[in-house]
């Protein structure tokens, strides 16, 4: 039985080395000093803070949400304990060089420490995460100046920072913000404006809070191409780096949430006295390209962190599972013989094996994702370009479909506990609750669908999925070597030609005008192309599998056995409702398009 | 714009009238006094408490769950106000004979009636609802004592009533319940056991509290054939009506659940002193039949209450999204064009059709169910043997899909609201978290699935899912002759065939010995059929809907048009996927079935 209510450290390590590769990271000279030795002691050390000092106070997080007192917000004290021993133990750190005192670990390690964290508690990890986004973004555009005064005191754990892109009359249309920046006589720039839904907008962890915030300025061009990017200081920071006097960011509320009630939701309002200084990043109205690297690599942490709680749930619910006796086999009619655990129930199995095939295929999807995020230091200039273009294909299906699948996987949770499920006693509800917000924030799934099918899955006609088929198309090869594996890769096959068509229509749809019809069935292609690249995942985890079962003895035998039966699962359950979905997207599905409000 | 948070009235008088018929029962002289006024009347009433009284205290008794202070349970006032208005106003009535003080109406209007307060407030109703069941219950199996002294006072509104079947180790397997019962020399009988998941189990509503309990007399047969019935008085009741001592039933903890925390869930010890007075009810060892009648009820009565939060989800996020300006189209270039609302947006209508279809069709299907339940009164002994046989396959399906599908109506209405639907200040989280219970309770939906496959479509040799496809057939007809819905009938035809292959190729799979294997798909036999029913029920809707048209004007013609566009839709995006299930069920699909323990 696996010992960890955090992760399947055995699936972590198959999906990291066996089907990953990622210590080949070590051959890059960034990584050299690294070795699966360093990795490992990185996520062992990560799963011991998480256990002891994040998982301890998620359900007391859940029920003490922050408050605010006097302007300021009051957390439980042990939110700032755990962020304190994740930093001391290099956390926030982890991606920076070593010269900035950093652990200069792949992308991917990183991600893989952060899955421990976010299983245990997904409302405390969400100030460091959001922290290390602001200094991964500062490390790219800011100036030397503004990565030693906001970018070195995140790495050191003192400061921490926060994405500033909603306001409260315009949540996914950032097009209509009202933000505005005024430039100074001295070169400096002055905010206005209030921004809505920020996670870790005000608290007192550290010294300071380091906002990066969109807004236009005074002047410039409607719509996003008008967007600028400002570090807003909580406390200015003083050319020497000290900390100067409060600036003009002021608390105005805090949002009450359904789930995920340890991370602090807020309501910001800048400048409201006239007076919160600003620095702008890069260049003029270039903003949104900026924000756009943190939000890609934030989609990726957002698709991750939805996973990390289905897996949460779905670990929880397999042991329950396991222990909970109850009810009979369907033909055994004598009632005094003993209740079998319900994991003997077929509809219990198929429960978690839903949950097994949603949460461990994004995972993998996740942490492939993010490993094409490390490619981007490959010597070899084609590696480079290829590995960016699939990650700009990936990283809304790691988004949408990682939060859609992982929400139904926490819903097959509490059902498995059933009326236990239901309560607070539990924490598979909480689990739910805290999932919820993904499918929701980073841009909106609907969002994230229009994204893959209208701008991905278009780019550089095709490339992207063009690359995206040769690896299935390679997958479906190696696989189908394997005789018992042969009918599955001839299945993938067929229905990654249903994608590839769809994708073929909607285009021409699109080219000839009706942009509107074709993106209209957007989420139906996300659910289709998701499919097909959880299929082809699955497909590679069975065909390792397939080929390690010979020589396995023990649990080793038993995991391959079970990641080739969830295989099969996938194949049998799921991978046939990519024809629906696909034919709704080719055939241009109207029904929706064509509603009237008047109607409802 | 529909002006009610709670109703559609358009849309219910559609389905009462247009579409059932329901006015028709008051040609059986039990509701020969009623009419389609007297009924409307009722709804009106109904929908004005429901908007007065339950409906503000919802988030409130949210916040303010109820609490047990000194072993009592303490509920916010609202809720006695709330419940005292429904009884003053007759509906504890609502089914009882005129000469008991009842308002004698049929329990498809009684449903329609509780509609209102279960769109409103799902806690709060729970109190009334139950106190019906019971003397639903006792109306039919209790002796004429029974009746006076437990039956009368819950009509009257003064007492209360529970199911008490669950026990702590035991919630779906009623075959291990060990709550034991042991007659005394002077005819009565002694309880002791415990209870787990009581519902309303402790309050201080009314004088009183009925709870109906299940318990094995000492000595009885093993399994559900050795379950007996009794009643245990909270106060015990003196033979002439007066309420005596206090029962040795103790409130041994409350349950703190996810959502419907207005109803107070409890945990009951009885006979801890050896003091637990109850009554028989009917002959020994018949419990469960006597309960299932009570069930068979309450399971509609849990699918309406589902499908209820779905509709109250559904409602709000289609004002909201009427309302709410963001976005623009996507070939809409020009950003200083004015936002549009984001009903414009077709992936917005897209999750309000889904909703519109999952819940209209659900909230159909109800009442149909419910009609089905008044025919037990048709002078003509055929109608009556045949609506028992349809109300037995369809309650699993009212239950099961209703919840399944009205649950994700809920998790569409809070994706519609963004952010601001995962807020404590919205109502659609709640919606959410109060209807999570209701694919739970009164049977899971894996053994709702169960009993559709394994019992309800196998009895009497299929005869009642003949008839289900008898009048599949005739509405396919009735449809067809409409040029616009041939297709469509159609494609109901074919998906009607294909649920009967699956059904016949299980039964084949059953009669051959491999039950297991057979009822291992038992869930994606719930689906496929579930989705035949209910594509039916938009059949019927969309054919009336057709013939109505030509003559409808202003308001009518878009709410007609709304069904016909609503019914495309399901057809389009649901009605296919009975294909890929019936297939699994067909084929017998074993990947779950075949799974081991030791392999996840």
């Amino acid at each position: 039985m696996n010992p960890s209510p955090l992760t399947n450290r055995r699936n972590l390590d198959f999906m990291l080395y066996e089907v990953l590769g990622v210590d080949r990271l070590c051959a890059y000279p960034r990584f050299a000093e690294h070795s699966r030795d360093t990795f490992g002691a990185a996520l062992d050390l990560a799963h011991q803070i998480a256990l002891e000092k994040f998982l301890p106070h998620n359900r007391k997080s859940d029920l003490n949400e922050p408050q605010m007192v006097d302007g300021k917000v009051e957390l439980i004290p042990e939110i700032g304990e755990a962020v304190q021993a994740y930093n001391d133990a290099g956390f926030a750190a982890a991606l920076a060089d070593y010269d900035a005192g950093g652990m200069q670990l792949p992308f991917v390690v990183a991600q893989a420490c952060d899955s421990m964290f976010s299983a245990a508690n997904p409302g405390t990890i969400a100030y460091p995460a959001l922290a290390r986004g602001a200094s991964n973004l500062l490390a790219e555009y800011g100036t030397p100046d503004q990565k030693r005064r906001y970018m070195q005191p995140i790495i050191e754990g003192r400061y921490f920072g926060t994405m500033c892109l909603s306001e409260p009359h315009a949540g996914s249309s950032l097009a209509d913000i009202r933000t505005t920046a005024e430039p100074q006589a001295d070169g400096s720039w002055r905010l206005t404006g209030a921004k809505m839904w920020i996670s870790a907008g005000d608290h007192e962890l550290g010294e300071n809070i380091v906002h990066l915030v969109l807004a236009k300025i005074v002047g410039a061009p409607a719509g996003v191409r008008g967007i600028s990017l400002f570090i807003v200081p909580r406390w200015r920071v003083n050319a020497d780096g000290s900390r100067g006097e409060r600036n003009d960011v002021r608390l105005a509320g805090l949002n009450h949430k359904m789930g995920q009630r340890g991370s602090v939701n807020t309501f910001l309002k800048f400048g409201e006295s006239g007076d919160c200084h600003a620095e702008l990043v890069g260049e003029p109205h270039h903003g949104l390209g900026y924000m756009f690297h943190m939000m890609n690599e934030e989609r990726i942490g957002v698709g991750m962190g939805a996973v990390l709680q289905g897996l949460a749930g779905y670990l929880y619910s397999l042991q329950y599972a396991q222990e909970r006796r109850q009810g009979r086999h369907p033909d055994q009619k004598d009632p005094t013989s003993p209740p079998v655990a319900i994991i003997e129930h077929a509809d219990v199995r198929r429960m978690l094996l839903q949950q097994k095939v949603y949460v461990e295929g994004a995972e993998l999807l996740g942490y492939y994702a993010s490993l094409l995020v490390d490619h981007a230091r490959d010597p070899d200039e084609s590696v480079r370009r290829d590995s960016h273009l699939l990650l700009e294909l990936l990283t809304p299906i790691v988004k949408a479909w990682g939060s859609d699948y992982s929400l139904k996987a926490n819903e097959l949770a509490i059902q498995i506990l059933g009326g236990y499920g239901f309560t607070r006693e539990y924490p598979v509800e909480q689990n739910y609750r805290d999932n919820r917000i993904n499918p929701i924030h980073e841009g909106t799934n609907g969002i994230q669908a229009l994204d893959l099918l209208g701008r991905k899955a278009m780019m550089q006609d095709g490339a992207a999925l063009k690359l995206l088929m040769a690896k299935i198309a390679q997958t479906c090869i190696e696989a189908g070597a394997h005789p018992p594996l042969m009918p599955l890769a001839d299945q993938l096959a067929v229905a990654a030609k249903l994608a590839i068509d769809a994708t073929r229509a909607a285009g021409a749809r699109m080219a000839a005008g009706d942009v509107r019809l074709a993106l209209a069935n957007a989420t139906h292609y996300m659910t289709a192309l998701g499919h097909v690249v959880i299929g082809w995942l699955w497909l590679q985890q069975a065909a390792i599998a397939q080929a390690a079962l010979a020589d396995a003895s023990g649990d080793d035998r038993d995991f391959y056995a079970g990641k080739l039966q969830a295989c099969r699962f996938f194949f049998a359950t799921e991978l046939p409702l990519v024809e629906h979905h696909a034919r709704l997207v080719r055939d241009g599905e109207a029904s929706a398009f064509e509603m009237r409000p008047e109607w409802f």
